[in-house]
């Protein structure tokens, strides 16, 4: 049995536990939801104080050059980049995960057209987050090729048959499941496919190494684990080998080769600043490079090995406690037990009332989030997450379901985002 | 002739003249790029550290519902709205210029495919500004369709033929030229095409009524006479004839019609709400909210018909003045005389040395910008830019040139952003 006291002691011995600090975290708050927003970094007011005050406010015009501004994408960029196993150059940060997946899934259709004409498949798993299947049907229906959804355990046999491109989630929004990216994209390529992967759940989350699964594109977000603040840019991978062979069809004045010359005639420049389109928010780009330090201060401490290594100690305590402390609650594990197969999230299905227990817990201060249409989600990020807040959480949870409180109406109104 | 005196008694009877506090106006800076991004408003650092301190910091996830940032779009969107002659509901603040054209052209497409099949045409200037031109480009070949692009002269008799869609920019970034909107809707209309119109140029700085003239797609930008802050989002307005006809091929979750329902198939919201389509980024919307504060603050002092006659009256006094006091130094007016025929900047063309004359301004403190290959422009936004500053940046203009100071080899000196 593990006590509330074991945690603090887990906390006390936790070489990851100084870096809490750099985030703002209000009192009587566990937060649980980092795979949503992650919370402020402490040193971004200031930061974006001065980016307003001083850069636009000082610097007017004159700050696209003096303040970098222009540089951004390539150079926070690049930043990403170091979390996921891309090299520099490689990665821009810009616009949304759902724009740059239109962009990446456009240019590796162009590529299986010219190489493998006769794939015309984009296989993805039926529980994909819905927007990377909006924009692969909207793709589709375009190019005239088939979105085929599968169950994950069905993706190795359906990739034999002409599929030019496997669009995958590393780790899965609902479930918290994590697919063996080496694997897929291995098998990806066998069968004649290009590998999409959307690290929305992984960058700055789990272990990723994009050239050593020889991924083809990859796209993600800037405010979960990377903690950017709330709709900041997104980001864009492409393999070198493709970059160079299309432009994609956003191909707006910042992918030009010399956007300043305003020439009438698109020439896309080299590499993947081709998949840049138009002038980024640079208030919330700011936001991402504070949020890009915090996780850069984890690098003296080991970086994603000791994260990783605390992100499952958490997930395995969170997951052991609902089992000794709400085993009668009808809440049913989603996420996998296996290391290997879980990212930094831990998913509880319950039939009925998970939206309504999920409101209970949140006006205790537990903050995870309600995934429809019966999950309750609890993100852990190592960063700032100790033992003790998991401890914490699953008190409430108890609590929750001894005083039935969640049954209350004031719990079951549904907000506009859930 | 105009002198000093003059200048100071016309900013002393301007009753818009309280509307400069409103901004931040550096000492020494007379800022003539408000249409290339306009200055601080002096509110926004406040509301933007709220947004950053308290909506982020202390509210984390719940800002989404309980600081309004899922309805920011829409709201923000509306405000716009209504210095356009959009009505309610028709207009969202999103993403960028270049993938909102994106967006409107597609469906413009793919409406003209069905009631104009034999049109097969988009027709633009030639000197739009290039992102429209990229983007087009992106699209016509996407869509097996010609980009045509002629001058401005030469629209009326090219809408004859087979045209589906008339992309244009209201206020030409690089001459200052305004189109006359309802006349080539018109123009366009009768020939069986759509007409898009871009309002970079446009919004907040010229009457636009979208609406009277009978347009059926607009963009524009945040950033330049919105006083929106850097990079902020871009909106899009829809014609309600055409809104629910046809869904973006930039299909996100913001556009579905129940986007934390996360069901697989995409289902377009109803009207204009389909053209979203990944999560915004809200500290940049919140700048360009507090930059419509700013815009609105002029109702009460006549709104757009009182920030119209002060612009040509100053767009007036820097022809005037820069031909009296300057009318040796080699300089072409590029911008139409004519009233009805101008935006709210003034462009100079000089043969030898724009690049180095511009940035001997600017070192100065008299910031315009420069438009490659030739052209020396100046923005008159009436919020903030007075008459003496107008006259200060001709007696500077004159002063380059007698100083010769352009020839310096520091002015030549290229930045990335010109």
């Amino acid at each position: 049995m593990t006590t509330l006291q074991d945690c603090r002691a887990r906390d006390a011995a936790d070489p990851l536990r100084p870096l809490r600090d750099l985030f703002v975290l209000p009192d009587g708050v566990t937060y649980l939801d980092g795979n949503s927003l992650g919370p402020l970094p402490r040193a971004a007011a200031a930061r974006i104080a001065k980016a307003v005050e001083h850069e636009w406010g000082q610097g007017l015009i004159r700050s696209w050059n003096d303040a970098g501004w222009f540089a951004m994408p390539q150079r926070v960029g690049d930043r990403i980049g170091s979390w996921i196993g891309a090299r520099a150059g490689e990665v821009v940060a810009t616009d949304t995960t759902s724009a740059n997946l239109y962009k990446v899934l456009s240019a590796a259709l162009s590529i299986a057209a010219q190489d493998r004409p006769g794939h015309r498949v984009v296989l993805s798993e039926r529980s994909n987050f819905p927007t990377d299947l909006y924009i692969a049907q909207a793709l589709c229906a375009e190019r005239d090729c088939e979105l085929r959804l599968v169950e994950a355990e069905e993706l190795p046999a359906a990739l034999g048959d002409r599929v030019a491109v496997l669009l995958l989630t590393h780790v899965n929004y609902r479930t918290g499941a994590m697919h063996d990216m080496a694997a897929l994209t291995r098998a990806a390529h066998e069968g004649g496919a290009l590998a999409i992967w959307d690290l929305a759940h992984s960058a700055g989350a789990v272990p990723v190494d994009l050239h050593a699964a020889q991924a083809d594109f990859a796209i993600g977000c800037g405010y979960k684990y990377l903690n950017g603040g709330p709709g900041c840019p997104a980001f864009l991978w492409v393999h070198p080998k493709h970059a160079d062979r299309f432009s994609q069809p956003l191909a707006g004045w910042w992918g030009h080769a010399v956007p300043f010359e305003f020439t009438p005639e698109y020439r896309p420049a080299p590499g993947v600043a081709r998949y840049l389109c138009g002038t980024q928010p640079v208030l919330s780009m700011v936001g991402l490079d504070c949020g890009l330090d915090a996780l850069d201060a984890s690098l003296p401490h080991g970086g994603m090995q000791a994260l990783r290594a605390k992100s499952l100690a958490l997930t395995d305590l969170f997951i052991g406690l609902v089992e000794q402390r709400c085993g009668d609650a009808g809440l049913r594990l989603v996420t996998p037990r296996e290391h290997a197969d879980r990212g930094s999230q831990v998913c509880l299905a319950r039939e009925e009332g998970a939206y309504a227990i999920m409101q209970a817990l949140i006006a205790r201060g537990v903050i995870g989030d309600f995934r429809a249409p019966d999950i309750l989600r609890f993100g852990f990020t190592p960063l700032y997450v100790g033992f003790e807040d998991t401890w914490n959480a699953v008190e409430h949870l108890r609590q929750v379901f001894e005083s039935d409180e969640w049954r209350q109406a004031r719990f079951q109104q549904r907000h506009a985002v859930t």
